[in-house]
C-alpha cells in the first residue's frame, strides 16, 4: 500500500500500477473523511471485489461544512486510518492537503437540484454543492471506474447518482449497505463525539426506522403520516433526541409523499430517513423499503 | 472519418481508435455547434497538429441559449459541415440529438463566478452555465487529453480554463487565434443572419478594435475609458450598429479596469472586448494584448 499527498504523486502512482496490472484493470475508488470505521471497510471489501485496484481518498471537504459545523472539529487519525486501509488491501491511499485540492478558493461549484432540496440539503444549505463538487474532482484525480459509497448517507448516493447521469460522467455509482453495531447504531464517525448516555439514547433511532418499516409492511401504518408517528414515538422515548428531520420519500428520486397517501399503492422504493441530535451531535439513519415491482421479481 | 450519434457508438469507436493507433495516442477534441466555417478549420488542424485522434463535435446546446435567442434559428447544414471536416481529416464526428445528450431535463449544472459575471455573462444570463454543463459532458463522454476552442469567445475560453483548473479536469484547454475574413470581419457562424448592408457596416467591430489597439500602444489612449471612446467613436460610425458592450479588462482574469487607471502600468494581459447588435443579430469580437512581461520575454 502506498500514501500519496499529491496529485501529481496519485497520477504517477495510478499509471505504474495500472501498467502492472494490465491497462484493463478497473480502478475503484473509495472516497472518505477518513476516522474509518467497519461502514469504510464493507466499501474497501467490495472495491477489491470488483476491482483491480483499489483506491482510498481521506480528505476532510472543508466546502461540504457549513459556518457553526463541526468542520475543525471532525474527528482525524490517520495512524489508525493506514492501518485499517492495510488490513483490507487498499493499493492506494490519496490523503491531500486542503491546499493540494484547492490551491485557490474554487469558483467552480457543481449544484444539482431537486435531489438536494429535503433532507439533509434543506437542514444543511450549499452541503450538497460541496460533495458533488469535491467527488467530482476527486473522479477527475483518479478517473475510476467504480465508486462506493454507504447508503447510511442515502442522499449522498441518490444526489452523486443524480449528477453523474446528468453529466454523463464514466463511473459506476455502487451503493453499500449500512453496517450497523450490533445493538442497532448505524456507524458514523461522529458517533465518537457521543456521550455515554448519549450513546445509549441513540438507539432510538434505529429501532424507530425498524418499527416504522414493520409498521408499514404489516400495513398498520398505510401512509407517510402514520410512518412519521411511528418515528417520532420512539425517537421522542429518548429525553436527549432533538428532531431535525423525519421523512418518507421515494427513492433515488426523494420525492416525498402526501401525507395521507397510500403508501402500499407506491411502485418506487421508499426511502424512510432521520436526522436528530443529541447535544451537538447530529446523527443520520435510515431504512430502504423495495417498491413491490421490485419484491415480486425477488 | 466515422459519424456517430450515440454516446455509446462514440465510445465503442474511440476505443477502435486507441487500440489502432495506440494507447498512448491523444484525443483531440473541437466542441462545436456546427455551420462550420475556417475559424473551425483553424481549430481541426490544430488539434490535428497536437493530437493523433481528432474528434468533433457538432451539437446546437439549448441551455446555453436564453429565451428570446435564436436557439431555433441557429444555422445548421450538416451535410456541408460534414465535407468540411472530412477535408480536414477529423477521425470521428458526434453529432447528437438534444435528446441523446439530455435524455431528461438536467438538474445539474457546473456554474463557475466571477469571470461569467461581465461581457456575455452580464448580457446573456445563465449562458455559461449551459455552456460549462454541456462541455463538461462532452468531456467525459469524448475524455479527450486536449480541447480546442477559439478565442472569439475568449469569455469562453478564460471560463473553460477556470472550470478545468477547478475541478482538476484532466484536459488541456487550447486557445486558437481568432480567423478573419480578408476585410476584418472575425467569421462567426451567425454572420450569415447579416444582411448585406449590416454585414458591410459590421466591420466598424475589427476597425475599432484595431484603433483601440494601436491607440493603446501609441500611448494616445492610456486609460480603460479612453480605450473604450476609441472603440465607440469607430462603432458610431455605424448606423445600424447598438453596442451592448465595450470593456477593457484583465485575461484571464476578466477583472475591469478602472475608468482611469492608467493601462501602461497593466503586468496583465488586457482584452479589449465588444458585442454590438445589427437588427436582431448579435456580433462579439476582442483584441487580446500581451502584458509588458510577456512582451519583454519575446
Amino acid at each position: 500500500m502506498k500514501v500519496v499527498r499529491t496529485i501529481t504523486e496519485l497520477r504517477s502512482e495510478l499509471k505504474d500500477l495500472k501498467s502492472e496490472r494490465g491497462v484493463d484493470g478497473k480502478i475503484g475508488l473509495v472516497p472518505t473523511m477518513g476516522f474509518l470505521h467497519q461502514g469504510h471497510a464493507s466499501l474497501m471489501r467490495k472495491a477489491k471485489d470488483l476491482s483491480q485496484i483499489v483506491v482510498i481518498s481521506i480528505f476532510v471537504n472543508p466546502i461540504q461544512f457549513g459556518p457553526g459545523e463541526d468542520f475543525e472539529t471532525y474527528p482525524r487519525n490517520e495512524a489508525q486510518d493506514l492501518e485499517l486501509a492495510e488490513k483490507e488491501g487498499v493499493d492506494l491511499v490519496f490523503i491531500p492537503t486542503v491546499e493540494e485540492m484547492y490551491p485557490v478558493p474554487t469558483k467552480t461549484i457543481i449544484h444539482v437540484s431537486a435531489v438536494t432540496e429535503r433532507l439533509c440539503g434543506a437542514s444543511r444549505p450549499g452541503h450538497f454543492d460541496g460533495v458533488t463538487t469535491v467527488v467530482s474532482k476527486l473522479f477527475n484525480i483518479v478517473q475510476p471506474d467504480m465508486a462506493f459509497f454507504g447508503m447510511k448517507d442515502a442522499q449522498q448516493v441518490a444526489v452523486l447518482q443524480q449528477m453523474v447521469n446528468d453529466l454523463n460522467i464514466n463511473v459506476d455509482i455502487v451503493p453499500c449497505p449500512i453496517i450497523r453495531e450490533q445493538d442497532g447504531l448505524a456507524l458514523s464517525s461522529r458517533n465518537v463525539y457521543l456521550s455515554a448516555e448519549d450513546r445509549a439514547q441513540a438507539l432510538v433511532l434505529s429501532r424507530s426506522l425498524q418499527a416504522a418499516k414493520q409498521a408499514l409492511e404489516s400495513g398498520e401504518a398505510r401512509t407517510a403520516q402514520e410512518v412519521r408517528d411511528v418515528l417520532v414515538s420512539i425517537i421522542n422515548q429518548s429525553s436527549h433526541a432533538v428532531i431535525d428531520y423525519t421523512e418518507v420519500l421515494s427513492f433515488p428520486t426523494l420525492e416525498p409523499y402526501e401525507d395521507h397517501e397510500d403508501l402500499s399503492e407506491r411502485n418506487h422504493a421508499t426511502l424512510i430517513a432521520l436526522a436528530v441530535k443529541f447535544g451537538k451531535t447530529r446523527l443520520i439513519d435510515n431504512v430502504l423499503i423495495e417498491s413491490k415491482e421490485e419484491c415480486s421479481h425477488v
